[in-house]
């Protein structure tokens, strides 16, 4: 079906060329940047540096939505817009990320000091005047939210003609409110906790957030961002639309669930966490949902009173681990990620999109959703 | 030289026409966030009640540079784009005020609680888990990011084709990013305080700040905005953007000059906030730096020690206004504001532009630079 010549890239490959990408428009940028003051040089390092990492997710589906829809055969000239294009949602990953890390007051990121701390240092290193951790916040606000402007300005400077952003835009817009409107509501549910609400309505609510944060946001959107470049329709109705998000919706859901069980059992050498963070910070995820959901008595009341204790020890993340394995939780979380897997699976075997990149689609499915714990 | 059939608006009117643009794309994005979740219904009334306020100065440059240019003739059915574009101007605005209060700590906005206030009342009334505080920053951290992205959302769909809008777009991501690194260089002079420089130095970066936080950011960019979006040209350098610049720049000056002598000796009544709140914030404004420029050693030991001290009483602002007023600062600034002033109108009059409009951003360049203490 396929007549692009272009190969199949490797994971390793992609990751290059989205880091290529982020890389020639964070030098534009810091033009800008430096020609207004010099003290602009060191939040332009700070988000250079936080860029410098992360599994590209969203770049890699935004690209081979592109691909699937035909977007390569259609163009091949267009390969670098292409690129430029998914790798402008890193920028929205890492506005979202340097805003959370300071909301959840998580002090570290991949090992290093989130960007919060780091600009706290910067000023205790200065000497200067008013309190460190309030100028902190404010660098880490303000530099969310330039970064947050960059990603629809690299998106629409990505090298595809007015007329073809245009039509993509409304899933490009849909993408970014649905991702805030879902962290808000997992605040919602963090703050509530578990005791206003019955284990069905907290079950819900944690569908919800995991379907808005996680499996729009990061696959169901981006595929059908790039399928709309490629296409110029942007109506996400259309056939290749319903068939990348019949793909993308239960894979996406099964990635978060994999992300949850690993926050809970995760290895913290792998996960780049401590262990049980997802336990002390008090996530109200599908995982804890279903084991307050099957819980007795006396696991709820372990629940209601261990969850969200920022000072859990060992011990205590021992025993929370203990409830959700007893309830059946995390066996149930498992069977739900095989089984949203399988449906992911089948509907990309059914699709209408280019060969090439059901084969890199199916692989990725696999990738996101079998880390090790 | 106008053949236009527009009357030139009031301004009354004009803010109506905002208000209405605004009103019309919250309807649709409240439709949005309703299908999502009921949870995100108060969060837009939160934003629609924030955005029920406020001069609109940004559109009003913004809707005049396009007549200056033109846009009216060209096209008088884009009347209504032309608002709706100029009226996106707001949702960056409010986006920058609810992360900035946050920042600042400020706790009311226009005498109503601001956002982070608001939030936290409905966790404390809801008896929600964990600290009021955090719930309220989160939220207003959320709103204030789902509403830069609507500033682009709304902009990008304002009516003017793809092919305007793109042309249109430099100068919309550089005012974003100047203002952003403006708020930046701002607090960081915060944080710097008096002590560390020479009064030179603090004068060339208060005047930095004036110069991309506000002068660029209110005036001189929403003007060359609208007029791109006449032209079709968003090259910053062409003769309708340099005019527009040579009056919007000098009047932006002026403008925050205006507002930087009312932060210290406005009236509560007219400017809605505390007396001398400015000095309690420790704002490092271009008066503030001409004071200590020109303070004697006792000035400037008092400057040092009283300027942002939150706990600052009725007598300690005097004796603050007083320094100001002794060293000479506020007539420099007042000086400055009205040379700024005449510059900008003499920029107008040798402007190519509208006559109309030429007649109404005359009006507003006073309007914006003599409001009273």
């Amino acid at each position: 079906m396929s007549e692009t010549s272009l190969s199949p890239l490797d994971r390793r490959e992609l990751r290059a060329r989205v880091s290529h990408a982020l890389t020639g428009f964070l030098d534009r940028q810091e033009l800008v940047l430096r020609e207004i003051s010099a003290d602009l040089v060191e939040p332009a390092a700070a988000l250079r540096e936080f860029l410098d990492g992360g599994k590209r997710m969203r770049p890699a589906f935004c690209y081979w939505g592109w691909r699937a829809a035909g977007g390569a055969r259609a163009a091949e000239a267009l390969d670098d817009a292409a690129f430029t294009a998914a790798a402008s949602l890193e920028l929205l990953q890492a506005s979202a990320l340097i805003h959370d890390d300071y909301m959840d007051g998580s002090d570290t990121r991949r090992g290093k000091p989130a960007v919060h701390k780091r600009f706290e240092a910067l000023h205790a290193a200065g000497g200067w005047e008013g309190p460190d951790v309030r100028f902190g916040a404010a660098a880490a606000i303000l530099l969310g939210d330039i970064t947050l402007t960059w990603c629809d300005e690299m998106f629409t400077r990505s090298g595809f003609d007015a007329a073809r952003i245009h039509a993509a835009r409304p899933i490009f817009d849909l993408m970014r409110s649905e991702v805030m409107a879902g962290q808000y509501l997992d605040v919602i549910a963090q703050s509530r906790g578990l005791t206003v609400a019955s284990p069905r309505e907290i079950l819900e609510r944690a569908e919800t957030v995991i379907r808005y944060k996680s499996a729009k946001y990061t696959i169901e959107r981006p595929l059908q961002l790039g399928a709309a470049l490629a296409t110029g329709d942007g109506d996400d109705s259309g056939p290749v639309n319903q068939a990348l998000s019949a793909y993308g919706l239960p894979l996406g859901e099964a990635f978060q669930l994999r992300d949850d069980v690993l926050g809970v059992f995760g290895d913290p050498a792998t996960t780049g966490k401590p262990a049980g963070d997802d336990l002390r910070e008090g996530k109200q995820t599908v995982l804890v949902a279903l084991a307050a959901e099957r819980a007795d008595t006396e696991q709820l009341k372990l629940l209601r009173e261990d969850l969200g204790d920022a000072a859990l020890d060992a011990s205590g993340v021992a025993a929370l681990q203990e409830v959700i394995v007893g309830t059946g939780a995390l066996d149930a979380v498992e069977r739900r990620i095989a089984e949203r897997t399988e449906l992911a699976l089948a509907a990309l075997e059914h699709a209408q999109i280019e060969q090439e990149a059901r084969a890199v689609l199916a692989e990725l499915a696999i990738a996101a959703t079998s880390r090790q714990v």
